[in-house]
């Protein structure tokens, strides 16, 4: 069989996962949460069953989820999407990233990614027949080097893919980095896919410097984001993305087809549970305590800890400790000291290794003051 | 925006279902039921819900549907496909045939899809850079003419994709079929990728023809079918794929980025619904019983019924009555008669209109009598 994707094997999270479960280790690697999510979430879900509605939803999302997200956004970030046409509800953020690009990006064009990227980045621009440029952002900082973006910037760059908050290194876009981006688009036909899963998870008090707070990128701007990540149910596979018409038309015809529409009694479940802000607007703070209660356990570990300003995650860096690969220092955390993490090398194409593993501190206080322990204690 | 899919508009589906509110008609044009699915699978649901069950599941799915899945297929169909390698649960049929294209057809390949055709088939193929090499079926008796079929097989021939028992015409594949598609296949590396939602949906005691049935075949094909279909769940968006390893570890390369895994909940509800094989080994019963209610109540009307032999669709040609295209005749049958149903037209790309309209009776008794009633005072 000939292959499409070559170079793809089972991705990173499955490897560890299965790795971390063989050992019985306390899993500080996927960005899932270990804790229940809302039991209104729960009840909201039955009743919606319950109720009957158990068969298709419109294929652009149920009406009322359509409407809560068009109002959280215009509130949050002052820009008004029109409910009917520019808001479609996804069977995941997976699935809205994956629809944007399949229906925007074509044979022959280049796509700007910086790397650490998410796995199914680079591979779902190969699917296209285009070709990513990659952009290596650098530990400890990753910061976007704006220079060698505009140098790289091409008349077949049809695509920008962003993500902020960032898996894996916590870093969260500044206003400088917007007004870079503006200068550099603006006038051009560059689209801007921008994942912003954990626009929820932004800490000290900055700014979730949404695609849709900023008019000029907005306009150009596919923007992608969860439910799973924000309310705690990874598992319930409803996402939804914005974009202005003449992109979501697009967008939606691959949709239609690849998917059809997202699961029913969750969307109904969703679209009460957004009717209380709180859950969201409470989410920086609850996640800023975990990152704190993480870093602080880890205080006298040997690991140096990178600051992380957003997202589920955080890095730290051993290369003072030993010259092991950081794919080699992961399978050891797990086999002898009991620890999963994610090595950040896997987040790179070319394996790029600058000893820096991922923590996930999506996981209940218990685990994480467990696991530091452990971590604690590899010196 | 430069579109990949330039003659795709909003899905007939959609269209059709909001005229249908707008008039406050029957509707006998989704395949969704407008019953309730069993109570025992919204209470396992909600129990998988309230045990936490609601992070990612493995991107394959979980171990114990899949083992369910795989058990149920020996049980049925003989084959023994391996759970970890060959059953990959889905988020919906349309994922799974989507990914299974992706995955599978490259540009410059040729792909030979039977019309009338489920209306995603042909984007799908046409997303990948492939040509779909269109096949017609023709009214009433809609027989794969398999001389035509052996004609057109070139070098280029990458898959052929079938669909049994057919949407929207009602038909399964006979021995007859079997034996002319092994003959054609075999010595060559075509796929077959077959379509098999209803295949608990078949009438009068005929076998369901499943690829998985009839070794030759199975071991170029992969099977996709649906949960939603069978458990009367069509919002729930499960459904799965079974195919040799090679070729599932493509598509399973595909549904982990483009999906990454199915809705969790929904697929610890239905493992356990699995554990009671009267559910779907009942059904061809109960929708019989659907078809032959709705077809007796149709016997005064004007139109003329097609038979139907599976799915949970029947044809009927109202050429006799009028000179109006099947998408006129149907506008009239919504507005002036309160009854929705579906041009059959809607499913050839080029529009063929043999007077022929589709109507579901995956609809409650009282609601298919009411519709009946109507149609029989169309003349
Ligand atoms: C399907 S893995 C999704 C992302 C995530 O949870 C992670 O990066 O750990
Ligand atoms: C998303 S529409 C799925 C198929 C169906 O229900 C139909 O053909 O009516």
């Amino acid at each position: 069989v000939q292959s499409k994707l070559p170079h793809v094997g089972t991705t990173i999270f499955t490897v560890i996962g299965q790795l971390a479960a063989k050992h019985q280790a306390i899993n500080l690697s996927q960005g899932a949460p270990n804790f229940p999510c809302s039991a209104d979430l729960v009840r909201y879900a039955h009743e919606a069953m319950q109720a009957g509605h158990n068969q298709y939803a419109p294929m652009s999302g149920l009406p009322a989820l359509r409407e809560a997200i068009a109002a959280k956004v215009e509130t949050l970030y002052g820009q008004r999407y029109d409910v009917d046409d520019e808001v479609t509800v996804m069977a995941s953020a997976s699935e809205a990233l994956f629809s944007a690009i399949t229906a925007l990006v074509h044979a022959g064009d280049e796509v700007i990614v910086f790397e650490p990227a998410f796995d199914s980045y680079i591979p779902m621009i190969e699917l296209q027949g285009a070709t990513p440029v990659v952009i290596k952002l650098a530990a400890p900082e990753f910061a976007i080097p704006w220079d060698e973006v505009a140098a790289r910037v091409t008349p077949r760059t049809r695509m920008i893919l962003l993500n902020t908050p960032h898996n894996p290194t916590g870093t969260v876009l500044s206003a400088a980095d917007v007004a870079r981006l503006e200068a550099l688009t603006d006038g051009t036909d560059i689209v801007i896919l921008s994942d912003e899963v954990y626009e929820h998870v932004v800490f000290d008090g900055q700014l979730h410097h949404s695609m849709s707070r900023h008019p000029r990128l907005a306009a150009r701007s596919v923007v992608v984001t969860s439910f799973g990540k924000t309310f705690h149910v990874t598992g319930w596979r409803v996402g939804y993305c914005l974009a202005p018409r003449a992109l979501m038309d697009e967008i939606r015809k691959v949709h239609q087809f690849a998917m059809f529409a997202a699961d029913t009694p969750m969307q109904y479940a969703l679209a009460r549970l957004m009717a209380e802000p709180a859950h969201y607007l409470g989410l920086s703070g609850f996640y800023q305590h975990k990152r704190d209660l993480l870093s602080q356990a880890l205080a006298e570990s040997p690991l140096k800890l990178i600051p992380s300003q957003g997202s589920f995650f955080m890095l730290a860096s051993f290369g003072h400790l030993t010259d092991d690969s950081d794919s080699d220092f992961v399978q050891r955390l797990i086999v002898e000291h009991g620890v999963a993490t994610i090595p950040v090398s896997a987040f790179y194409r070319d394996g790029t290794d600058q000893r820096v593993i991922r923590l996930s501190f999506a996981k209940d206080d218990a685990t994480l003051l467990a696991g530091a322990e452990r971590l604690c204690r590899i010196g």
